[in-house]
């Protein structure tokens, strides 16, 4: 055991929050760089992070009665050029397929940014009767959008998302639909990621490109306290229906164009969970979407020290495997104190150590990665102990994002505490907003702070517009964002 | 009960069995044109039997080792071109991103056909050491190869697969490792999908491009019993470590290039499933990935019959949903015996039908879609059949598929014997090759069989080369392939 004592130094988040996320997803091995420019490499531990996420948001995907297709990556640039408003917001971004094996394609084709505009003519040909509706697809896929500054899961040139498209016969469904999956959301990041989050609507402004109505959930950072627009929800109309020509006969005997919705969650997920609940000393994974929740940690000194802890790690394993995901960690070129700080940086939730002085015992250690508060426990309780601990995690994690949502939002009256607060990295402010979107922008080009959503829940209280001075029916949520 | 009382009839495959494929993809709802060249959409059922195959060669490839992660989709052409052999044979299927937002890229860049090129370069950053090795790395992803004539799942311009990369520090533990991600293959392909494969290795001809040697599994499909590559696993030597640079400091002190295997499996593994199992009434999915195992069928005449019909279904579906994959046909558009043919059609395993009579019986009637035998089951026996009948398609299904590789493969001694089977499509021939590229050459312009492969299994026997009479100590698989 030498070679390596200690875990190369985190800076601290007080220091420089940016710093320290690319420096922890580096060191916690979640990204690396890759040789492609506004590109990311998706490591195993960082990937595995993903694989659960994927794993829990699927489920709840399909509970709704939604089935994963697949659809192709390219979009002929004439199919992306039909809806004017979608291209318009997503042509800035869009990398270009022009050869293909030895010669220059007709048209070129559009790596898919998003998929409305490959999806929609397909469903166009589905689509004939009311009894071919609902149609509920998703599928999970990487999608390309025209990236200058890269960023490892939060921003880079390709990601790795879920959308759902859905066509229906009313407005209503639509909507009752774009609603559901916000809900979907909104439980997988604060059950699953223990991330509180705000749901509302985004001003015209922040909508998605060709949408009658984005609904988003907001999620607020660590650090900085900015925010991250953590999934979002389109209510699409018809709109892409009309040019589209999804056409279904009615049961009144009417042809009619459909009702679709879009709605999308990346892998900025990974992103957020590092960035809500890491310190300084690193990450701090939830449970239920951590890889590795235990990590083992044999303490040895000699050849007969380990013949005993052998034996003890191997009967752990086996009664832990059903209740938890165990790694045992035997590297004998790294002390236990590098194991320590190195597992504390990756924020497995739970360490469990086993020294000689454990065996004759019949005993284990348990730390949890968040309070750092040791548990020593018998061999026999040690399942149930890491069950129930494993759940206090991921409670205590929400229940501590929670906390530092309430704690950096305020409600904010004037022009001058926004500009400050926003100046401070003091959080986001809940203010009203009249609707007029050149008070929105007056906002931004002041602060850089944009409209996050108009949170669901409003109290019925009038107030002025915090630029113009209006009567406003709305507070807003103003605040930076990632 | 009307509209629809029969499903659309499919060809017989004795008829036109390429027909038959492209008929039953379409009528199963599998997969459907996309309106983008080359490429295909994967339907709900199709992904479905996708996803099923997904996790389980997932969890067969976890268990070896591999963990999964994530590399881009774009490889800089520069970067593709620097192992010679490997950017010859793919630069001509290859499509080119030129444009990136409003510009030219610099550098063009391919959308992966393999990634090979962009992963090797990353490797060389995380290999110092020999603690560094063996890298264990999968990823599943879409690839891009140029195709003018696309089959779904078979030959599409985009495709779905997984490709595992690893390194290692000597060339046998390469090998061992290509070995046993073959093996993997082979295990899944016949354990999992029913299908026996011939396991071998390529000849220098059909190796992957870049290879010291690739190893394969071969299927058999019916109809015409050409050959489907299901699976090829690359011991790639230290050709790419070479030429991208992966170097360790050995134990010895010593710098060494590194050694690597690459390995890949695709969706044309759907394709294969339908073409091994088919008939003439449609597919036969083998119940461990069929997306739906028991198709429940209710049947009733009045609403009086629909209530007691309700209510058992109920049960039904509530005992039988911890022992299988069950779905409820309530459509009351459809006769009954649309329904039959339609998941007939499906190739859904097993048909379970309720009518007033077996809910005044406490029974229900099973019916095998393989071999269409009915069984009357009392209610509280249904799971328990539901496993042992799920479990008897199973290997019924790899029994019939065994039988079919054994009858249509034959041991052939002379050219025109050869090239009359490959006229016929009679099936698989086994002879004897003397190792000579101009023999193999002579072979595939003849009669357009190429050798699929040499199998790893071989008598001790010598022979005479089928085509030059020199002496051979191995006996090939010439065939038709896909």
């Amino acid at each position: 055991m030498s070679e390596a004592h200690f875990v190369e130094e985190l800076i601290d988040q007080g220091d420089d929050f940016d710093r320290w996320y690319v420096e922890v997803i580096r060191k916690a091995e979640l990204a690396d760089d890759a040789p492609v420019r506004g590109c990311k490499v998706i490591r195993p531990y960082g990937f595995g992070l993903w694989e659960q996420m994927v794993a829990r948001l699927d489920a709840r995907i399909k509970a709704t009665g939604v089935e994963n297709a697949y659809f192709p990556l390219f979009i002929p640039k004439s199919m992306l050029e039909r809806e004017a408003e979608h291209v318009e917001g997503f042509a800035p971004e869009v990398t270009w397929v022009t050869r293909g094996g030895d010669h220059e394609l007709e048209e070129p084709w559009a790596v898919r940014p998003t998929s409305e505009a490959i999806i929609c003519p397909i469903y166009a040909r589905w689509v004939q009767s009311y009894r071919d509706l609902p149609i509920l697809i998703n599928q999970w896929c990487n999608v390309v959008r025209w990236e200058e500054r890269p960023r490892a899961f939060l921003r880079t040139l390709e990601f790795l998302w879920q959308e759902g498209h859905t066509c229906h016969a009313t407005p209503e469904e639509a909507d009752a639909r774009a609603r559901q999956m916000l809900e979907v959301y909104r439980h997988f990041l604060e059950d699953d990621l223990a991330i509180p989050v705000v749901a509302g609507i985004k001003s015209e402004a922040e909508k998605f490109a060709g949408a009658l109505r984005t609904y988003t959930v907001e999620a607020m950072m660590g650090g900085k306290y900015w925010a991250l627009q953590a999934g979002t929800s389109h209510n699409l109309g018809d709109h892409f229906g009309r040019v589209f020509g999804i056409r279904f006969l009615d049961r009144d005997g009417e042809r009619k164009f459909a009702f679709s919705t879009s709605w999308g969650l990346s892998h900025r997920t990974v992103g957020a969970t590092v960035m809500v609940h890491g310190d300084d000393a690193g990450l701090k994974l939830p449970p239920k979407v951590a890889p590795i929740q235990v990590i083992v940690v044999p303490i040895w000194r000699n050849a007969e020290d380990l013949g005993g802890v052998e034996g003890m790690v191997n009967r752990i394993v086996e009664r832990l495997s059903a209740v938890a995901r165990v790694r045992v960690d035997w590297r004998d070129d790294r002390t236990v104190g590098y194991k320590f700080n190195e597992w504390e940086l990756k924020g497995v939730p739970l360490r469990l150590e086993v020294g000689p002085r454990d065996v004759a015992a019949d005993q284990a250690i348990l730390v949890r990665r968040d309070t750092r508060a040791k548990h020593i426990v018998a061999l026999d309780h040690l399942a149930a102990t890491v069950e129930t601990l494993l759940a206090t995690i991921q409670d205590d994690l929400f229940a501590a994002a929670q906390r530092s949502l309430a704690g950096h939002t305020a409600e904010v009256a004037t022009r001058d505490e926004l500009t400050a607060r926003v100046a401070a990295n003091a959080g986001w402010s809940l203010s009203y907003w009249c609707g007029d979107p050149a008070c929105e922008g007056r906002v931004k080009a002041e602060t850089k702070a944009t409209i996050r959503c108009i949170p669901l829940e409003q109290s019925a209280e009038l107030g002025t517009c915090i630029i113009c001075d209006h009567t406003s029916h709305q507070r807003v949520v103003f605040a930076r964002a990632y």
